[in-house]
């Protein structure tokens, strides 16, 4: 069977629509792609999927599924299988219950957190197509990242969600913080793909979103969107960094309905093979933010 | 079965030893990790295997063998199989043939390239470690690059190398360059990981290298690299450029016996459900060459 | 008396108006300022006087002239003066002869190239303004420079027209090309500000421009705008590198009427107490491309 | 008479000398050059005169004295005029006082700080010489900045020693914070090259030090210093941002006795001819930070 393939979609809950489609557009920079009901259709330039962020209007904000792209239909029949026997319940969503989508598998993370695998979904293509292509589309607005990267969640027992996406899903642990004898576990960065992570887990409250992070290509771009943030008066949470874990360069920011968000460069590579990068939890603030060296406490309480 | 995790070394044939050894250990930056025979093993800082380059000395250049590194010993037996099913066939080198390696599949590509598959490999780690490790070494010498890359190989018959690739070791196409009608492959770009590719063909005698890429991190360090390039007299082939072909950043070089080098960073991630790009033959020069236009002759023509 | 303060424009010879328009305001990003008969006045973003570059039509390409601002109507007066005693023909200018200058000095350089002093030009204000700015404009198109950088001239005798620059107009000398005893002089970089050059001669036919520089901010801007220039279709001359002289990162283009211009980004600072970099003439291909270490005929052969 | 060359060197006072040339060669990167007394000499590597900064012991950091070199022993006479016609007290320091420079003169600036003017200093030469130099040096350690750049001080009455900078050394003033209707003035940025600042001061208590400032190239290079710092667990005040005041890209942090340091990139270019920028004192945080948009604590305490 085929490897999960990516973190496909994320259905963000947002308070004002509109405010929210204006600042996904125009200061991410992402494209509308379509609309349904409640809920506005994006993607990013570098992105070929019908859409890869849904915002759903709510009463609150937080993350309302996420969703793991698969190779083929009968990857998902076998993933489906799987998480079964990790012991979710799944139900099928049958097609187009929203936009461009066909069948999904749903279930529930051990943190609470509501989950689907696909495989299909309408195609698109890129800005710059699949023939003799350009390297970047001109004029594009707002931070325009290539694509979603990863997600970030808070939960109880990371421990059980780990073994969930190792053992159901067949992810690798890249790094992982721990109190001393590795007793317990306060955060677990997991990939499916070749980059340091797709998905990631801090200790905290279950079903929380932490952040939801897009991917630009470097340090340089990654001081152009925080540039643009402050010209769009845009709230930060955490101003230009590095990562310790994944050695990413970074920002953190706020979307209209309190999301956290991140502009993220760089990560090494992993591999299946790699050993998982232990952080001690006396170091985390250093793993988290490699200058700043300490959590800042706006970053461990600001959860949706 | 999984995936095959990477290009995991590549042989070079070189006519001075300690000439390239110092080639690639003080101005590539990797470093030395064993000698046997008449060959001198090598890692770059952040690979964990025990090497990725051998250099053996030879009385001609060029590539004695590549191999990819698999995930289990299943895997290995798997993929042995698909290989002999594809036609190719294998043999067993026994563990220890070379230095810190286990058992691996030997067989010949399509195009004349002798190439192994193996599971087994002395574990070393990485120069930054895997306890609270920092972003990158202190004092590390020369370009530094993370790791081996790709390998770009030539060959007369692209499809059939193709098809192995995609069949054999279930390998993405991500980029192609073809004549009107897709009558004729004149480039092959493919990839395991996601990356834009982890080898590529290109139209040309069989059992020929190209070049052999380490990857940076920025087009900052393409031009770091450049500089250091100058600063130690090494000859170029490309000066710093961009691929339309994969997007990277590029310079290209050569080593002491005329095996060209690539210093190569970013590049796009690829994915095993994204469509192939395809290059006509005409626009062959901005694919490859994406500012200049046009191939050079010593591109096309210098070949080990 | 001040110190010249810079090259404050250029007016190059244009064969089609329109299309150099279209070119200079969309592709390099200036802004048109204004219009007075076969002339179109344009500013770079962060510019603050009326214009900087004046397009002409005309039956050829080239310079038309340059002309060097000063602090003061005083110090126009002063160094008229030192022209003067230089023995080179001074005339007034009259004001609004060209749109939104003020009086100006001209005269004819050793070299044949026309020139100018003058202090008094219109006020526009850069794009961000003077109270609580932003550090760059949002929705900028091309290459966005933020000002005329330098101008390459060529000319037989560069030992005089140096001593006029340091003698009349006391500019520094910051580099300098020379054969064997220093007998003659190649090129030569000189300096009002604390920038590397503000102009510079190479040996070559009298009255000829080489090219006229724009300032990016980094290495990461100038693979920008060869990749602009490259969806453009703009023909390069010289791809992404770095200079020896200066040591800035360059990249070489024409405009559509063949008039060469340059992106170039950092350089080193120059002060008015540092020895002249001495170049020997065997060394001038390091000098000038410091990746490629040798000159290219189109580089040395393409004038205007 | 000629501008005011550049701050040409700084003294620090420092509480453990071994401690702090440790730091100052090692981590910052920059060169000893000798020592006399309780002081160490050192230099970076692209300056050429003897020294830029020197270390003496005492028992309280802060700033000894600042120096500002002049071109001519002539301008050296004629500053020192226009300081006394200003009102300061000159007094001339014979040559040989300190290593290795030449007479000066000195006088105490309204903000009560120790000022000097030099013309006389030994010549060392940077470390890629003169003669066909190559960019930059292989094997520098630390940040490796190119040089001394400027340095902010405090003081309370900032409109008369603004004045002083104006009239008494013919400076230019880029930018300044002011209150309402501007009455106050709160900050005040001034420069005699053509770099954003060459000196600063903010309201404070007089004769103290905020920072004295470093150069280096690229926000690329202003990351690889932060990451230094945190790898040798140098304490930050400010990690990697951008200044709304200059557009700098920045750092700051603490040499062993807390005097505060910054890595500088970039900055525009500032003119004789420019406009002053004008912000207001509600606008100061971005300012300063033009990422955060306030400032913190510890920026605005932390004085030596």
């Amino acid at each position: 069977m085929g490897r999960v393939l990516r973190i496909g979609r994320v259905e963000l809950k947002v308070l004002d629509l509109e405010k929210s489609v204006d600042y996904y557009t125009n200061i991410i920079g992402l494209e509308e792609t379509g609309r349904m009901g409640d809920s506005v259709y994006l993607k990013a330039w570098d992105e070929f999927d019908h859409h890869s962020v849904i915002l759903t209007k709510s009463n609150s904000p937080g993350l309302a599924h996420m969703a793991f792209k698969v190779e083929t239909m009968d990857d998902l029949a076998y993933y489906e299988k799987k998480v079964e026997e990790f012991g979710c319940t799944t139900t099928r969503i049958s097609n187009n219950t929203r936009l461009a989508e066909g069948e999904a598998v749903h279930f529930i993370l051990p943190t609470g957190h509501h989950c689907e695998l696909y495989h299909e979904i309408g195609f698109l293509g890129t800005a710059v197509g699949f023939r003799n292509p350009h390297p970047w589309p001109l004029g594009w607005k707002g931070i325009a990242p290539h694509r979603l990267d990863h997600i970030l969640l808070t939960g109880n027992d990371l421990k059980t969600v780990t073994r969930f996406f190792v053992e159901a899903l067949n992810f690798g642990q890249s790094e992982k913080v721990v109190t001393e004898g590795e007793e317990e576990l306060l955060g677990s960065f997991l990939f499916t793909t070749n980059k340091a992570h797709d998905i990631a887990f801090v200790k905290g409250p279950d079903a929380k979103l932490h952040h939801a992070a897009f991917h630009v290509d470097s340090v340089h771009d990654v001081f152009k969107a925080a540039d643009l943030l402050s010209m769009y008066n845009v709230p930060f949470d955490v101003t230009p960094t590095r990562h310790g874990i994944s050695r990413g360069e970074t920002i953190y920011f706020f979307d209209p309905s309190g999301n956290r968000n991140e502009a993220f460069a760089n990560g090494y590579m992993s591999y299946a093979d790699m050993p998982t990068i232990t952080w001690d939890a006396a170091k985390i603030g250093t793993g988290i933010f490699y200058h700043a060296r300490e959590l800042s406490e706006s970053f461990m309480k600001a959860l949706t």
